[in-house]
């Protein structure tokens, strides 16, 4: 498995779910930026479980240590090495997962790939807690990006049918007053479907809509390094992630060309666009609109509910039960992974660090 | 502007719509390869615009000239360049380009990218004319791919809000039946929507479904190499797409997990799923089902309705007139430069060429 | 600073000297491997100090923690993480080196790279201990490569100017024979070459050859992947190295080119070169003979003389005298360091892992 | 095989001796840039073949032809391809290369590798031609450097046995009176040892000293990218290219730490060392001083004396006649590839293209 990512800003990504500990190693950071451990934290426990019926009531310290790249919290330039240990995790029996491939979930490719070796406790490397590490590394690059007056924040569009608003064309960089939704009643419906979905030891899926403000037009290539090329691998990097649209969702399929073209003017010597359905970027370069994008989300795969599957050892067709503690919807909790990836392929694409 | 993509597979894509010519080189292409060049010629053409009163009456040769890594049809080991040289521009004036900024394009971008030095003529490196070289690779990838058994189709999804079928479950090798549409009816109105946007001198857009058949489980990898960080950026590298979706499109986001959860079971042996709303990727990996997914073409940008921008020479807002021969839809000729990028994007994952 | 080389094998590196520790993360292993850990723990102790009068008498136990990728002593192929706790050292103060730039060191060009902010405690992430996780990672590397046939080892081939005999044409497996030195009396010279320097608080410098046998023809590429292209990089990475020669040292510069080609011959079926001048390399690809290099490493800066240098703070010119204890000779130490980055960088070029 | 190099500027380069043509794809430059044709010129010409007794008769007219990324003369941001096509090979019958292995040349290595495939006719895209292209983008990356004061030139040190001088201390920008030797009297000697091998159709080899003068402190990173192992592949990616050092040849092996540390001093603010052994780089990384380095050049492999070799077909030993205009010593021509590259490499290392 590749734990690699990077162009300007590095990533190394490693751990598995109920090994040692998880982390990852970041690359070519700036020296002296002083890092903001409160924004980092915060940052931290918005990703973390536990906190509401929505989510698994899972306990995880998430203790963040840094082992390296930073002295008297002021980093140095060399590669920033953050660990999280593994402390919470119940000595249960995982070994039927050696047979039982569960499905929508890595298993059974990962059996294919591994041929059996891979681990399987948790989901091992494929755990959706290796997503701790990268929303530490999006605190960072936030951080950065903010000092250059760049702000990133995202809210839940819909889950399953249940819809929010969509961001305003005058977005504002405070995004705390969007989330988790704009619209205070969805979200209470959404929390109603989540919860009926939890009684019945199923799970719900959803939308996020994420914004980037403060960009300035020119970032971004033609072809195969355009902002689109560029931040989708880092969004389809996070497990669940099924679908990635940049401006208008896939509405702008449905558009008129005069529609979708988004007419520029001066407005006080800044240039604008009436309308946002390209999202911010045109060509592959951003135009200096917020650049704004939606991922989908696919219910998590694990749910408590007997299902159909295969056993690999017996080479039958058998049944699974995902015994553990489900999230019944990971929407919530993926805003700020989702925030953090946008942070890091931002920072990537930018040449004065 | 980057000219580059690859990792196994290598491509170094140039040239500009009215330049002297367009190519790609390809790099790490096996050798002892013979190159099935009525089949690539087929490929080719089904991109070429003028074919129909779907897209533009303009006509280009598209000659394609191998200029190395070829001796007697056969592939030597070195990197292939493709050229194709420039013939069919129109001298007409597109100084006005270098003031007007065409909405929807990347003339804004560019101009602040490229402080103005960017070819605006015909839009440069930036035009769609820059998929041909692609399809060329494309047509050899796909080559490649079908002697491991592996074919790659497309088909119109929708056109505005006039949709086709989805691809069947049982999916078939043989492609050409689904195409343009699986249903005959929708492309009649899908053609009728194109030429009523024609008429008006507008431009609509629309969706397109692409399907990979005989992967194999285990291609890809967690994180930053999944099939779908590892096939995202090729295809929002194609002009005009701006939503990628893996499985379900969307659909995925509103079912229960009990439903989005493909079971998998024995069918003599060879590990299937009884539905496949993944999309054949699991954990980022592939699980030997289909791999489906799905691309949103926003409206061609050119039309010749007059349009508000601004001019960035004198500063002030204006209206502009793309004058010129359009594509009322590109959708039609995008299909081939879909499972172009497809092919080259799998065969890349693949270790053993 | 970049932390991360790879191709198809990933390294991450990460650590100072002073810091909690120093590790390295390992991407693209293959699963299923049973690490020879009494193999790896020997490979570390033939880099460790303080086992003799040539190196420093600090001892460092370079315990390695493995954190991720192995489970029961087996590769799982998800990312290995290794970790080196940091223990030994002492707490003296650091702080002059924060102004008097140590010559033939970092400190000067680390100083104006990152801004005064970098770790300057025992050279903080530049420090020879660094090479510790290299050896972790190039013990794994010799593993799989020993399965393959693939042996690597390096010699002495001098200290200052005593000289040790180069590897003989018809080179064996088992390099232990020629280690650290083929001539004994070349060593007891060296030594005393060694412990004369010591004695004067300095240092000396030298050569090592290292040579890998087993490699069949056809690996690496012309021009920029090409054997010498993808092994110098990393060769250049170990501090100290100055240069790196490909077959007969600079040698080949003073032959006739009726001498250095290596004319073919076939030996039962096994085409074999009669000299190899190349080691082993033509036209950037192995030829199938034994693959040799020679890399040249510089005295070790850090001496107890006092030598000149500047003061950045007082910006004046200063003397310093850099306590602490040094090697006089790091040479015999970097031999396992140069065969851990020949093996990394020999399985990154094989395709067939 | 592999076209592309690039980190921040791009290469890819194609084309075989005897095929259409060669030619390069240089991404990543910056737009704007005027073109000093005269100057891309004189390079080429100083690379060209035929121009006096030292090098082959053989006349390349080495056209280049622009097919994309510059505008009226103005580099547009885009890919910049340059062709240069073929016209000079006399179409000798070469089918005795598909059985016949030359010494010392890719021919063995890479029929194993390509299964034959491989265009044998002048070395295919192994030959040396292929450094023309590399030479123009070296023209190009010069003229970059010299907008930033940055300058690159290279001396023959020496040519077999007979030695030219080392740069001075205080070497200046004007590399002209370095070239092609410091010292008259050892060109002379040269020039008769070439004549010499000639004569005997024999070659010879030798070593070329190539300084940077005018970078500043601070580029280069430490381990797998510093400035070394930055350059170094770029170095070995020239035919015949077989050792690269830095600093002071392998010298510095043979000298006392004491010695070998350049000790800095302030002169008028600025920071100078009292001697240069490193080479300009510590830790990886540029210190000020001039970045200096060695390239040791193998003799020409192709030279008329019958070589004893194997024939592959009939599986026996044989011999082979390399019939052709060969180069006696290729050092001189070398020069400017040596100087391109470094340029190339140099201008990657930067961030503020």
């Amino acid at each position: 498995m590749s734990a690699n990512w990077g162009h300007h800003i590095e990533l190394s990504l490693f751990g598995e779910s109920h090994g040692k500990g998880i982390g990852i190693v970041i690359g070519n950071l700036p020296a002296g930026l002083k890092l903001d451990m409160d924004m980092i934290k915060a940052e931290m426990k918005r990703r973390a479980p536990g906190q509401n019926k929505m989510s698994t009531p899972r306990k995880e310290a998430d203790e963040v240590e840094i082992m390296s790249g930073v002295v008297d919290g002021i980093t140095t330039g060399a590669p920033l090495c953050a660990m999280i240990a593994n402390t919470s995790q119940h000595s249960k029996d995982y070994s039927y997962l050696k047979e039982k491939m569960r499905p929508g979930h890595s298993d059974y490719p990962a059996y294919v790939k591994y041929h059996g070796f891979n681990d399987v406790r948790g989901g091992g490397h494929f755990s959706g807690r290796l997503t701790a590490p990268i929303v530490f590394a999006g605190a960072i690059a936030k951080q950065i990006l903010k000092e250059k007056g760049i702000h990133i924040g995202a809210h839940i569009l819909s889950i399953k049918d249940v819809k929010d608003s969509r961001f305003p064309h005058d977005i504002s960089d405070d995004f705390k007053r969007y989330q988790p939704t704009i619209d205070e009643e969805a979200f209470i419906k959404m929390q109603e479907v989540i919860e009926e979905a939890r009684m019945h030891q199923n799970s719900v899926g959803g939308k996020i809509e994420c914004a980037i403000t403060g960009v300035k037009a020119g970032l971004g290539n033609p072809f195969f390094d355009s902002v689109e090329a560029h931040l989708s691998p880092l969004l389809f990097s996070i497990p669940a992630v099924k679908s990635v649209s940049f401006g208008d969702l896939d509405d702008i399929t449905s558009l008129y060309g005069s529609e979708a073209n988004d007419s520029y003017y001066y407005e006080e010597e800044q240039v604008k666009t009436r309308t946002n359905h390209n999202g911010g970027i045109t060509g592959g370069i951003t135009n200096g609109m917020p650049v704004i994008f939606t991922v989908g989300v696919k219910p998590t795969p694990s749910i408590s509910l007997t299902q159909d599957t295969i056993n690999v050892k017996t080479k039958t067709n058998d049944t699974v039960n995902v015994v553990g503690r489900h999230d019944p919807c990971i929407v919530p909790r993926v805003l700020v992974v989702v925030e953090a990836m946008a942070a890091i392929g931002l920072l990537d694409m930018m040449e004065d660090l």
